[in-house]
């Protein structure tokens, strides 16, 4: 179990810098469509201007990384060539062309005559994100505070603190001949900071871990600051009885080994008894050929599953290729491994039968269910959000993957004319609540 | 300060009753919009029934209490007598009729032939509600929880112990002859327990404190679950030089006066130095007469408020018959004012000028802003939402006055044939995207 030091109270400087990002957001809110587009467009510029100088100030990392002996996994992350950085500054302007999710009105209601209700999306205000290796990532969250009209704290890896820098010092620039405030965006530099963040209320509004479960369990420990958390993706996929087999497992493959890192992969394969053996006859070989691990079940091990799956395996992402495996005799009984093992995050059922895809749709309390297709697709560019600062585990809104929808929130504006309350507490007036068309 | 003993793991028993809560709920969460609304129609009639019952244990409630020595003010919130129960058993009624929150279709988009995904709002589970002396909120929390298809952990004052577990008893009793079990329901009745509730991740997926707020603090303080929370209500009210000057007084006073135990009543009001002679010559006597003690600064001392306002004063909220004034030199002033001291609950502009109206519309990150109008009318029930379970001053949703609509959240759910992510990997297949009607 990683430590992590005490969190003290902010320094003066960082509470000088974060009233400075507040100070930027509450202008970058009130910032037009076009002017935060713009901005991202200038953004982008820049980060083209001084890509050479991006991706050498990656090498110092990459080199000083290699020294301290980062993994292998970790230096794939770190890595930003020129390629990747191309790649980045795309999609800082594809964000830009995103509709705006700003100024949509939620709700017109007329309350009484010349009193009107109207709620629309504002930004939330100042984002502070804290992630891990990739660097990529500032160019990513930056792009999407911007667009959204938030400010943002941002904090990235140690690891990649040079490439950060010149990515964000890039950004600033770009901003400052733009509309936008360049203070808007602030980067982080220590781990003290970070943590120091955490006491920020009242000047960050939420905060956005990206990384490992116990990063987001200490930091939930330690805010008042509601945290977009993001726990385990322990991912199921049950094979019903009455199923097309080689779909499913063409399903079952593309969501265990498609990308085995990533948190909408399956952990678990939930099997029907009556259709296991004819199954596993098929998936045990196409497994093994793809270097995956089985870990089974007595039942399923009956079938030819070699390693006995233990207690804790059904409540362990292993974000790698292993598999766990369970023969259920019911679908309620795939219902019930779920509630008890999943983490909400996204469940799938192959099956050919309409009526149990919907109770399996209905029953299971995750942010993805999905009938017939793999779990990986459970992310924000696949369902067409553009982009995604991450995806929330959590069961409030923003559930699931986080695109900018998920940056804003909204406001309630009242327009009277003189309008008071004891009128209507008297008997006197009596409320309309008329919904006006939006 | 209040102190409040340690939070301690949750006892089996609690753990126990929470899980029967939690497969409840899942339960009722599958119910169909009549099914919970003819539950509602059952847990009102079963109220009804047992009216007496309810008020012979209020009255037992109130012996005890008065022997304690309870303050007038909360007996009067303790005391449930027939009238009050009536109208609590309406309200019941009431949200029993208002539309479905659940089962709307947010989004629906094709992502490829055949692959189609769609957002539909879901309950959020199990909600866990704590609140103080008034009774006749268990009748009211119960009534949005079933409404929303949520299970309900409920921990009311102890001063209404008798009360709230006679009226818990006979909503279970009414649910019991419905289609929803009783167990979604379940009364905390000690402290402990309503402290260890807080360590029921994943069990319970928001915690909704109504109380103050160092008890809203201590959970924040104390939880990995989200907490709707709800901090001070320090009010404002702008009145700009460009004004009709009896209708901001109109105003002013409804806003202070109408219920100054109100959240959303105003407790600073800000004048601009144009008009501020003309308004306090008016103002003055007129809050004297309501028995209104104003706190002014400098300037408006200069023009006839006696007592002086401290720098603290700007950060009170005083829940009563008092008003801090300030003049300011510009709507910029009052601007900086409410960022600086306000608690982005409701600030109200009074004007005739419809720029600068807008212009304060748009720059106050409050979940209210108002123009020409009271701040009371921030309030679910006013804003036509039936019923409110309170008021968050969080940034995120659910912000403001949050009624049914505030207790469910999403899901998506995906529907395809066979689809899988490495086809649209490798390039092979591309997203449509396409958006289908709601």
């Amino acid at each position: 179990m990683k430590t992590f030091p005490e969190v003290q109270e902010p320094s003066s400087e960082l509470l000088r810098r974060a009233f400075d990002v507040r100070r930027a957001a509450t202008a970058l809110g009130q910032a037009t469509d076009e002017q935060r587009r713009s901005a991202l467009l200038l953004m982008a510029d820049a980060l083209s201007d001084r890509a050479k100088e991006i991706v050498e100030a990656n090498l110092i990392d990459l080199e000083r990384s290699a020294n301290e002996g980062l993994s292998r996994a970790l230096m794939a992350r770190l890595k930003l060539n020129e390629d990747k950085l191309i790649g980045a500054i795309n999609g800082v302007r594809k964000v830009a062309l995103l509709p705006d999710p700003l100024g949509l009105v939620q709700l017109n209601r007329e309350l009484d005559k010349g009193l009107s209700l109207e709620r629309i999306t504002v930004p939330l205000g100042v984002l502070g994100v804290i992630f891990e290796a990739r660097p990529d990532a500032v160019i990513q969250i930056a792009s999407l505070a911007i667009r959204s009209g938030n400010g943002a704290l941002l904090k990235g890896g140690s690891e990649a603190s040079c490439t950060n820098k010149s990515i964000m010092s890039a950004l600033q620039d770009g901003l400052s001949s733009s509309e936008v405030q360049p203070e808007a965006l602030y980067l982080l530099t220590t781990r003290q900071e970070s943590l120091s963040m955490l006491r920020l209320d009242g000047l960050v509004d939420i905060i956005i871990p990206r990384g490992s479960n116990e990063l987001v369990q200490f930091i939930q420990d330690n805010t008042r600051i509601p945290v977009l958390g993001h726990a385990d993706g322990i991912c199921h996929l049950y094979v019903d009885s009455e199923v097309d087999l080689l779909q499913a497992l063409r399903i079952a493959i593309d969501s265990k080994t498609q990308y085995p890192a990533a948190c909408n992969a399956i952990e678990t394969l939930l099997i029907h008894e009556e259709i296991a053996a004819a199954f596993l006859a098929k998936a045990i070989p196409a497994f093994h050929e793809l270097g995956v691990t089985l870990r089974g079940d007595k039942k399923s091990q009956s079938y030819g599953v070699i390693e006995r799956a233990e207690e804790k395996d059904w409540s362990t992402e292993y974000l790698d290729l292993t598999l766990s495996v369970r023969v259920v005799s019911s679908i309620k009984e795939a219902l019930d491994h779920i509630s008890r093992y999943g983490s909400r995050h996204t469940e799938a059922i192959a099956t050919k039968n309409k009526k149990k895809a919907e109770q399996f749709l209905h029953a299971v309390d995750s942010s993805g269910v999905f009938h017939n297709c793999s779990t990986r697709f459970a992310d924000g560019f696949r369902y067409g959000f553009g982009a995604e600062v991450g995806i929330s585990t959590q069961t409030l809104p923003p559930r699931g993957p986080v695109g900018l929808e998920g940056l804003v929130t909204y406001r309630y504006r009242l327009r009277g004319d003189g309008h008071i309350a004891a009128e209507f507490a008297s008997g006197e007036k009596e409320f309309s609540h008329k919904d006006l068309p939006l």
